[in-house]
């Protein structure tokens, strides 16, 4: 029998435990460690998953380790990713980097000709309903693209508090629509627009939080594409997209809790879409894993990588500028490659 | 300018309004006569129309009536089909030509060789819908016919005291389906089965009468169809057909009051259908009337004509028989027509 | 019996026949002129509807017409609305009043304190799918309105020639949607931002002209709307509206050409949207003109009025300003409304 | 660590490898045998799961297999149970017990009094949207149901000779939607009335079978059934129910493949349902066999048990009967009971 690919986990909250279980679904996979802040949490996630906890430096101070898995808060990413990059092994990060394009860059540094060994955690790239789509559209069913729309929508707006620290709505999660466009299109942003409010909750203002944008984006290619956020959808997590072709359009809706159709004298009424990212997505974080585990034990290419990583952060970095500035910001794609 | 078509109106209430307002929009058309034993009622629909009340010899004496429109209650319709049968005009009748099969036929006898001169009130065969879905069938869409499911239910059921001089589900409501099958289908009815129940409302059995059934019948081509009927559904009137055949299915639903969705916490919500027979068939009523004046205009012949309303009927009859054996019943096509 | 109501009607092309054949079935209505250059179209719509071909002085020197309808090319609409301004009568008139902010000003002080009395062509208003998404914003049903998407998509572009003496995608269809916003929110447009481009045709570019535009308003209230334009769509008429709210979210979607739906094994088959404006808003156009006529018959006020049709301009106005600077521009309501 | 549960396999067809493989992603079970007239495909399997290949007697004289899994052809399941009577041993068997209800009733005599080991592989009980569908009736959500609707087709029907050995449309398909319809209503059916022909390829009549039925039940509470199956939708698998109650309908539609809607000048296009069963009900084998394996672990009482197995195959007996004399038979709940 083959050696096992020995894992060390970083994290131990809800999106740690996700990936690590779908880890270890594999029968390739070992899970080596697990490091945290919270020794309960640390020692609750090691135990379901066969691992032992450790501190950071025995973490990178293994040679044995194969591939580090990010999943601890964002701010911690590009350390963890620097301290990586001195060892042999692969790391899949969660999405962003880092909140500042430079640490961002001073990141990539360390990893120049070998981003390919870096996943980024942009797990809509494998959801079932978004692979079959991008089939479509690189099948030609659709002809050339023209316009393009994305909604995404979380179900349930967070407290002020819990949004103290965050780098913001398009930092952490317009990213994720960031990508999926770049990945969808295969095309690059060329220019960004983003009028963004506090609508649903204007005390986010206090702490510098906006919870509503509208993001128009011209592509390389010249395909336009809109972006709808929103921090909350009373009727569940709303992930929508729909690309106009010359030949037509195709599009996927949400994906409902149950096909249950309910016809009464209040009407005919279909049930909500899954309500948040583990359940909306369920599917794609498993096959996002699995994919890793693979590129890992074949030695070969991740994908997304950290460039990808790097260009979405480019793109929320001029959607910010965008929005103070009341105007749209061009993006050279070629300067940001060249930066790399 | 040519001369106006002449019709004297039998009835004065709610189906004989509809009629009469949708024939009077036809610019070609002038309303004579009504007639009707409410004097106030008459008096109303006549005024509305430009037409003058009159009894019934004079409405039968009269020779320049081009077209009698019988709307009144179905236990007339025979006596005044046969009174028309007397005289050179166009009659369009309201189904059932009777509840009794012997006086269908005499009433038959005296328009034999003449049935194309009378219009039957099967009004769904007009429907845009159907008519639409009729075409995809002839157009070989789905290839040769198997299966067809036809749901027809109303919104809300009678109570019991205006359910007991009915001639029944099967002969005053079914009697559409069953007309509607063999327009659709261009086939006879060979076979019939019928399950039926008072489920509704038990107190309906206290008037001979029940509210549910389910319905399986045999065409002479040996397709399979099954009509599931119901005098109560509490989303509204229930309008829908679905046909399979060796390359697809083809089908019809409900036609909602409007096409506006509403997401909300408590599910995503359509609209009801229309709610009756006005409101849903609304297009259809008109179309069908226009198609009799049509008719009556260039001296052509109606469809759905007098010996479909006896097909019908005859339909209706050998399914209130199976109902009583808990058995099929053959229909011996060749046997009805002889019977013309 | 009252006397009818007189007509003169500007035009004969497709759309001036639309209103004529609606005006003349209600029976209030007498189309006393016809004033077109093409003597051939003319003659033939004064027939259809029992009027006299007239020439322009004629028309506007008879002190009997009760209303004009101004459904002639655009370049006329201000001229023919400031003669009428001289009369007593009512006017319909097409949008838009002039592709010319200024002349559209000189024209409505012609109009100054009588701007209810000309109704503007914006027939969204009265389409029964947008008055019900409007009842069930105004009921409460989804809160308090945040973010708003509208998609208004053509079926076919025109040819490079047929679009040379247009005034452009913004100022003759996108002020539909601007109009449309505005009525549906009961709000002002604050802010617009346009990306456009000829995506569909570059050859459009030639000619001044743009096929795809993506639009975002900011309202006085704060709500985001978006606007995705395109002059192609090649599965029919593209006409949706999405309203985010507190609470939840209202939609209409398009209306197909029937609810046939196959399924095959090329899949499961709905029918398209209804082609073109004719048929997607046939009940529309009918009900904004028998809205007009009621106005005129009973000496009230109408709506969508001559102001509806300043505003609604505009915007079309800003929206091109800010396609050229790529910044979003500032509607200064106030402003507008005080050059009244 | 506890000891593992040890499962003993008979088959190693489509159906035995997906049990098998749900079965081992429990880490409780340990699959111990696998018993095959293929060498070859016995083998695999048994390699795939890490199992022996044994024969008969190995199998059924080890005392310390927990549990007998019965995958292999319906003509053996009857021996292959009695046998495992004989042990101390639970019994998953997928159905049918047997084509013959005298077998079926001498193998139920020797489970008397432990029909609660044996569970039958009626999987659609397990099913998500079934389940849904069950709570929402449950919950009075549609109130007291009258009428039902269940449509149950393949996608491909076989070849005539690969059809010479079944026991027929009505014994080996529509007996679960039999066993679905008896789970769905808590209810007993209590008439059948059966249409059957060969309208998909009439050579089945050569060698006794039959494609396509239309069935009506009643049930003891009074319920209406229909349920329509048919060996071929070339649009695939269509498995749907529609349940009306006193205050409404209940409904599930089909899964799609994805739902990529394509919209293009051929019309509106949706995915067709997941094409067979093992796509549609993944996820209901899977949770149905990790049932099982709980109520092995806990020493429970399995569901569906043997004597749902008995009932699914007596309406299949009766069905069989209604549709040769062409009249409804009746079903004795109680009688059946007592021959138990």
């Amino acid at each position: 029998m083959t050696q096992k690919i020995r894992i060390c986990l970083f994290g131990a909250g809800e999106m740690a435990t996700i990936h690590a279980m779908n880890m270890i679904s594999d029968p390739r996979v070992s899970m080596a460690y697990v490091v945290d802040p919270s020794k309960e949490r640390a020692e609750a996630l090691a135990q379901a998953t066969g691992a032992r906890v450790v501190d950071l430096d025995t973490a990178f101070g293994d040679p044995t380790v194969d591939a580090y898995l990010i999943a601890s808060p964002p701010r911690t990413h590009a350390d963890y990713l620097e301290r990586a990059a001195a060892t042999r092994a692969y790391v899949f990060c969660e999405k962003p980097i880092d909140h500042d394009m430079g640490r961002i860059l001073t990141c990539m540094a360390a990893w120049k000709g070998r981003e390919g060994r870096v996943q980024l955690g942009f797990n809509r790239r494998f959801d079932h309903q978004f692979v079959t789509l991008k089939q479509a559209i690189a099948e030609g069913r659709i002809g050339k693209v023209e316009q393009v729309l994305v909604i995404s929508r979380d179900a349930e707006a967070p407290e002020v508090e819990g949004f103290i620290h965050s780098s913001g709505l398009l930092r952490e999660t317009a990213v994720h629509d960031f990508d999926l466009i770049r990945w969808l299109l295969e095309d690059e942003v060329a220019e960004v627009f983003v009028m963004g409010d506090a609508l649903i909750n204007p005390a986010y203002l206090t702490v510098g939080q906006i919870d509503t944008t509208t993001t128009a984006l011209r592509m390389a290619k010249g395909t336009h594409v809109t972006i709808l956020n929103s921090l909350r959808a009373a009727y569940g997590y709303d992930q929508r997209i729909e690309v106009l072709g010359t030949l037509g359009q195709a599009s996927v809706g949400n994906v409902p809790e149950s096909l249950v159709i309910l016809s009464t004298a209040a009407g005919i009424r279909g049930e909500k879409p899954l309500h948040n990212y583990h359940q909306r997505y369920a599917q794609a974080y498993r096959t996002e894993i699995l994919a890793f585990v693979q590129a890992v034990a074949s030695g070969g290419v991740t994908t997304p990588d950290a460039t990808d990583g790097l260009r979405a952060s480019a793109i929320a970095e001029a959607a910010n500028l965008s929005m103070e500035r009341r105007a749209s910001v061009t993006i050279m794609a070629d300067e940001a490659r060249r930066d790399l």
